[in-house]
């Protein structure tokens, strides 16, 4: 099979329920009170260059660090999701708002192409010193993003120049040429902003100066060590001490842990898969491979979140996967989505899909709140109420990771060639492809996540030759096919099921994917998850939160035969509520230890999707539910 | 009934199999080796004042600390348990070099009394103007409890005289008079060694000292802050930020919540029950009351540890009893011990006994490896197998309190009155008591903890009427009675049973406490528990260790229904194992997460007591043991 790549999501409209009520919110609510966030905390007039610059809004840690030097990157950010959702419903006040941004970063721009405003404002001598630590390269890719994004909704290249400017002048510093420095960013991102301009404008330098950054990434001598030096600092006092937490401690294909920072790491790999699907590169395609099984069977939660550890956002040892610290942030199963999509696209295995389907459902999904302007930075599966979600963070990568993921999920839909047609994810979309040498119109209409009954229309132009390629989700038994009404047997081929026929138009194809609720287990090893079972159905994991049962949810115990059940329930506008009959603590004095078990009263469990929780007010939460 | 007191420890002598072999290893390894690392710190160097002060053994802290600031007060453990060790078997070798120390410590003593080596020789103009910090109360107090086990153990004054006339000193400078410093120490632990002292020699000034001690605590104005501002300090900057670390954030009296470092707290409380005892003191009583209530109802290990985290060696919120991080400092556990015995006294209530068990036979005794010279600081209730044993530690306080409370216990089997004397554990001891006004010898001889048949003999001078009372565990079922063969029936009143009569030499009393294998479940609040069971059998709680199975415990489970089995095992010289048919994961790869049980294997499971663990090379451990 040719290899299939992303669908633009402006070509991809969506038209379920439940992605148009997110993508609702998210144009309605998110993009506007991000805006006014941006604005209030002066992140928007730090394009501005003002001189004196003021004092600093957010502190510097101890270690000198202020995360004020990566707001650049919260400006592209918030352009990059504003584009997403534009290209769903223009909107002449959000556009104004963009491009009176890209009139301050014109401004900004130095004579030489350079272009970020920290430095720019307040160190300008010290351009380019510090790639470990102050995000330069970062901030120009979520820029390159938010540009590309632009463009592809609106087709204005002002900012696209802007950036390309700056491109030419970032070529020039970086590469193995004399005189230029073998630097990196020690936050992996613009590699993944290189391939998608790459993607969109085809220009081959744009796609090696995104291998060159991956290919240098971790080669003796340690490049952030020797910058260090160079400016007089002791290369080891830096607050992480190890350069896993960038993922630059050795070569990327030699790297077989998935380790340090989460985010970071998952930028990094999908930038990896990227490339090594662009370039034909084995060596980087085992890398990604051997990474993402270390992830899948050692150290990413049911929900897709990952990284355990607040103290370095990031990974530490196998099977630690502690339930109520959970640091999983949501940016880190945003990027997970990232990858899980550009593993498809290197190899289109239905695992890839699985992965990318819980990560967004769950553990990216959850960082944003049913009203669109609330935001959970770490992600912990259980909770006794104390968590709340709150409206801004000093560092507000999270808030518009998850817009700008929700904005562009079209896009993250199906995947196509010019003989083929893939759909990873359901949920109602329509769009227009060129297969088989037809403009063929493709309709697919569900309720997904809720319910697994797809109906999906074709209708080429004319008769056209061409595939249609359906993920059948791990979690699915018993999946079922017709074409025009007639059965077709399912025949999963690594997790997607193949028609290859001459379409006409009016076909119908009528895919059902049972959905079952499901008791998961965890591997023994996850040793805080023992004699505990998360409820799954479908691709949602659901929780039990205290707002649907009369006590802390930690007082439940879900008896091991007890059966579940699927009801459709009108809260939060319709869902599918999971339920049992379980037991449950009595409210009466309950000592520390104890041989017999004192008096439980029978009690019906309500579980909801854990996407949804902490959206009633505070209260407990639980994920993985005790089974005695 | 008329309090009890406790028995000197020289008046009673083990002769059971259990603790002979305990005293034997600390009086042929421990204390010898110990000797021999205070000297390999030059820890016993620093006693002779050498000047210029040498550069410090255990450097400071971030904040200026080093622990070597109470050195005195391993000196004083020391002496202590070495003291207690010599009245079971008297030792030349061991007597010299307590005497030499005496010697050092002699003439390091100050004219005006005062006697802290690291204040003499390093900072000889800065006495008493850190209290909170730098444990000068902590290690006069150390030293008092050495110097009256000495005695106590050879009649010899030496010591004694000199911290009566260091004690003078003290008196002088604390108090509410003109002119004197109303502090008193950020770690409890001299109001203990005053109330030994008062024991001994009946002197009331030392019981008026440490009445004041406590009294005084957590009043208003905050001594620490008043102190760290007379030394032009800033109040707040300490490093555990509350006053709650040290006990000293309000009066005692009003404390209702156990808070802060665990080993303080235990110390303190200890001291409180027993001023509660010795003065009468209801008020002081019911703090004691309130606080082991919110101790045992919410914060206490199954082992008796406490203190579950690391960053302030103490408390956090109720039900936070995590098991692989579990602080949970051996010293705590002693000072449970110390604690729980002085409750005894002020109210004898089995309660006070069981716990006092609990934390001796688990929590406790875990601190100490079989041969003597290996410990645990932080006592986890579950392991990966990296955990180890370490011969000593930059602050071993944990190796001299696991060595006085081993050497010393034979003073907690028992107490007396008058009139009765109060069996609160088993395990074989020989006693001469004056009960009823006849000297009486009583022996008891039993395999306790492992049997629980138990025989006592009474042999009066000549008959005389007293009471017996025998602890009946709470642990146990069916405790039956039997004196001079017939049987009398068991009623235990608040956890003793009373045997009151004319006692004629050569009566006999035969008490069987059924030991029977249990699981035993915790707080549904404490969810790292949920869905697991602990083993317990008496007073012993038991684990699973790698050494007994072929793969990490965290890969067993235990059915809810399957038969637990107490067998006698060749083990360590002979213990009794719990076994019971089990099932564990295969060997085969697992997957992070699965719907269906992967195959399982069947497998006898053979469990440990946990004081035991850790003695037979790294391993994974396991006490809470999940049922499914």
């Amino acid at each position: 099979m040719t290899r299939l790549s992303p669908v633009p999501f402006v070509d991809v409209r969506l038209t379920g329920d439940f992605w148009s009520e997110r993508l609702n919110t998210v144009l309605d609510r998110t993009i506007p009170s991000q805006h006014a966030k941006l604005e209030e905390m002066t992140i928007l007039a730090s394009l501005r260059l003002p001189q004196p610059p003021p004092p600093l809004v957010i502190k510097r840690h101890a270690n000198g660090f202020s995360v004020q030097v990566f707001w650049d990157s919260d400006v592209g950010k918030w352009i990059e999701a504003a584009s997403y959702a534009l290209a769903h419903r223009r909107d002449a006040t959000i556009e104004a708002q963009i491009e009176a941004i890209i009139d301050d970063l014109a401004a900004a721009q130095a004579p030489d192409g350079y272009l970020n405003c920290w430095y720019l404002c307040r160190e300008p001598e010290n351009r380019w010193t510090n790639l470990r630590d102050n995000h330069e390269l970062y901030n120009a890719g979520h820029l390159l993003e938010g540009a590309v994004a632009y463009f592809q909704t609106t087709g204005r290249r002002r900012l696209l120049d802007i950036m390309e400017r700056y491109l030419e002048h970032i070529r020039g510093q970086f590469g193995t040429g004399p005189g230029q420095r073998r630097g990196y960013c020690g936050h992996p991102e613009i590699e993944m902003a290189l391939i998608k301009l790459y993607r969109v404008t085809g220009d081959a330098k744009a796609l090696a100066l995104a291998s060159y950054f991956v290919d240098e990434r971790g080669a003796s001598p340690q490049y952030f060590d020797e910058e260090a030096r160079a400016r007089g600092a002791d290369p080891a006092d830096f607050t992480q001490k190890t350069h896993e937490y960038s993922q630059s401690h050795m070569p990327v294909r030699q790297q077989t842990k998935v380790v340090g920072h989460a985010v970071r790491a998952m930028y990094l790999y999908a930038a990896m898969a990227d490339l090594a699907a662009l370039t034909d590169d084995p060596s980087l395609q085992s890398a990604c491979e051997v990474l993402w099984d270390d992830l899948m069977l050692t150290k990413v939660y049911v929900t897709g979140g990952l990284g355990p550890s607040a103290s370095n956002e990031g990974f530490t040892r196998d099977y630690d996967l502690p339930n109520a610290t959970a640091y999983a942030e949501t940016c880190a199963a945003v990027a997970l989505v990232f990858w899980a999509q550009r593993m498809l696209h290197l190899d289109m295995d239905g695992r890839y899909g699985d992965m990318m389907e819980t990560a967004l459902f769950n553990g990216a999904l959850v960082g944003l709140s049913r009203d669109g302007t609330g935001y959970f930075y770490a992600n912990p599966l259980e909770s006794d109420g104390t968590p709340h979600r709150w409206h801004w963070h000093d560092c507000p990568c999270c808030t518009m990771n998850v817009s700008r993921l929700v904005a562009s999920v079209a896009g993250y839909m199906v995947s196509a060639s010019d003989d083929t047609l893939a759909f990873h994810l359901y949920g109602g979309i329509e769009t227009t492809q060129t297969l088989g040498g037809v403009a063929t119109r493709v309709r697919e209409t569900s309720r997904y996540p809720f319910d697994g009954d797809i109906a999906i229309t074709i209708d080429p132009a004319t008769p056209a030759d061409f595939t249609l390629l359906l993920r059948i989700p791990g979690w699915c038994d018993g999946a079922s096919l017709r074409v025009n009404g007639a059965d077709v047997p399912v025949v999963a081929h690594n997790g997607y099921a193949a028609l290859t026929r001459r379409w006409q138009a009016g076909d119908r194809v009528a895919l059902s994917l049972p959905m079952v609720a499901e008791r998961i287990h965890a591997h023994p090893l996850v040793t805080n998850n023992a004699g505990r079972v998360a409820l799954r159905r479908g691709p949602l994991v659901y929780c039990v939160e205290e707002a649907d049962h009369d006590a802390p949810v930690q007082m439940l115990r879900l008896p091991p035969d007890a059966p579940l059940s699927a009801t459709q329930s009108p809260l939060f506008g319709g869902i599918v509520t999971l339920t049992s009959p379980a037991r449950r603590y009595g409210n009466g004095s309950i000592p520390l230890y104890f041989v017999k078990d004192p008096d439980m009263t029978a009690t019906p469990l309500t579980a909801i999707p854990y996407y949804l929780w902490a959206n009633r007010g505070a209260g407990s939460m639980l994920v993985w539910v005790p089974e005695t």
